[in-house]
């Protein structure tokens, strides 16, 4: 097998050109508004400050930062991998359409955001306030959940109908779509934020919802994409990435859960509200399943309220639990069960390791 | 040609096939989110409760009235049309393909409804209050649209993925789903509630809404799912389908905007609220196209009221202006055309002029 070179961060040139790539799709849906469908001024225009505010603004102005894992660029990562693997580099087509199934996992994050923002009521996204808080748009919002997911079965037809593996990439984005609606689905029926019920809570719990709200779309996805895009066909190929992925992905949510109780706001970019907004989150279930009476008494009381006191309740009996601790136990334990689980990778199935490898190197131990 | 029988209104046999075929449906979604998708007890009832309310109960209760254009049957009563023109008869299996296409649309309907109503913030839809007014429901039903939309997707693949059209069928859903938010989108920016401004509105404003919004997935969608499963691929099929159902789907709203101020309450089954509503509707946009500057004057004063006293305004500038006579005239008008456009389809493209008979019988005239 060639030399394969992966780099601890996406390199300058790749983020640009697929930046390039998102001016390419939006052009072509907007001018398709206008040209194809007819649709007076004033919704294209709409249009555009929609895809501005949600899919671009969004997305590329800390493409660099590893709080991002940039899903998008994960494809295009991925591809030149494999093509590496396969000894050869990508044509500007094959890069082009990476670029396109990327942006198809962002506009698709992008629809999920908008509708999670509308359900939690939220105030900002990325330091602008959230899409139904802006003038005018308010619960239309809804609308532009489900235009924005079929914004991506439409550039996704445009540029891969021709391709052998077109019905297979639908298919794929279809099922991811609605694995992530499921953990959306059983997150909101265990931590419904007005009804605290710590009882509904549980370590498998949470796992059933990050596995399936995020590790889907935010990890399986893209490399999923990009072994259709390689010609890979077979199943175990896609079983294997998932069995990788998925636990990657949960921890990088768990990490996610411990860094908005722990890490320093001032590093993190924000005040983390997971306590006071009854999230069902790794700190919280792992609390329940170790305290004693006394602190679970303290949980119940002070769980999901939106008040300085019961956070720094609740905190103390974080502390009181060594979770700070716990968490690091548990990073390290599934840093090594990952890198087992690639070790053992079945070469033959032709994903490299070093696949894998390149979502270790931006997940693990960051900090914000 | 075989002669073709067309019954004036669907059989209650074929209706109640159709309906056996729901249960199969929703029984496979469901047992497969607790088996496959090894979801918690309590997802699966949500689960359930949701396609109750919302696919089932909506849709089955006035399955024979000719108030519901029954968008799924008219894939049924087209297909059947379409085997008697062939010289056959269908067979089980695609029977049921026909009923899961059916199907298919009553799902996209039901997730549209979903979101109509949280972003019209109504209250009730057909009798029962709307889903996201349920308790414990409120905004997760934007979750819940989202679902809806996928469930179709993923009952399409289980019953059609070994078809040689499956691509194309999900490319048509893809695409109808696509303009009916469209449209919606326009409706929204054209007629906010809050935002009276009759300025914006226009006869060719409403034909734009009501053909993206609703002649498409209620009229086009069937025929077009129809001729997929009939193995008819020349795109001229497809043309000719939009040409005379997109008008015939405009009319339809046309007419149910009429029946909204004019028709009898006890006979429509609800009041009509689209002039309180500042609705974009056929009769406000008749009503601007040829009041005097006097009669404007009270439109503009009174649109959008919910105030008694307004709508009787705008009710009585209606009456001035005999909007029920120009009414008669549109829907007699609309007739000829329509008769005239199926009198002229071409023959060879292998749809016979009964299925669109089939719609005109259910279409025209109603009272309610």
């Amino acid at each position: 097998m060639p030399k394969i070179t992966v780099p601890l961060k996406t390199p300058p040139e790749v983020i640009a050109a697929f930046e390039a790539s998102y001016h390419v799709l939006a052009k072509e849906l907007l001018d398709e508004l206008a040209n194809t469908y007819k649709m007076p001024k004033e919704g294209v225009e709409r249009m555009r400050a929609m895809l501005d505010h949600n899919v671009c603004g969004g997305m590329l102005r800390d493409a660099l930062a590893i709080r991002k894992m940039n899903r998008g660029l994960a494809v295009v990562d991925t591809m030149l991998i494999l093509a590496q693997a396969q000894g050869r580099t990508l044509t500007q087509e094959e890069l082009f359409r990476a670029h396109v199934a990327g942006w198809a996992i962002e506009w698709l994050q992008a629809s999920f955001l908008v509708a999670d923002d509308i359900m939690d009521q939220s105030h900002t996204r990325r330091g602008k306030p959230c899409w139904f808080r802006v003038e005018d748009v308010g619960l239309s919002a809804v609308n532009d959940a489900l235009i924005l997911e079929a914004h991506l079965f439409k550039f996704i037809k445009t540029h891969f109908r021709a391709q052998p593996y077109y019905a297979d990439l639908v298919d794929l984005l279809h099922e991811v779509a609605y694995l992530t609606e499921l953990g959306q689905l059983i997150d909101m029926l265990t931590a419904p934020e007005e009804k605290v019920d710590l009882t509904r809570f549980s370590l498998d719990r949470h796992s059933y919802i990050v596995i399936h709200k995020t590790a889907y779309y935010s990890f399986y996805l893209s490399v999923a994409m990009a072994l259709l895009m390689a010609g890979i066909t077979d199943d175990r190929a896609f079983q294997q990435a998932k069995a990788i992925l998925l636990p990657m992905g949960e921890y990088f949510q768990v990490q996610d859960d411990y860094l908005d109780a722990f890490a320093d706001p001032a590093v993190l970019g924000k005040i983390g509200t997971d306590i006071e907004d009854n999230k069902c989150s790794w700190l919280i279930n792992s609390a329940l399943a170790k305290c004693s009476p006394a602190q679970r008494a303290v949980l119940e009381a002070n769980y999901g309220r939106k008040d300085a006191k019961c956070i720094a309740a609740v905190k103390q009996v974080y502390r009181d639990l060594e979770l700070e601790r716990a968490f690091h136990e548990y990073e390290a334990a599934s840093y090594q069960r990952i890198h087992a689980l690639i070790d053992g990778t079945d070469l033959s199935l032709g994903v490299p390791k070093e696949v894998y490898v390149s979502f270790m190197n931006k997940v693990y131990k960051r900090s914000k």
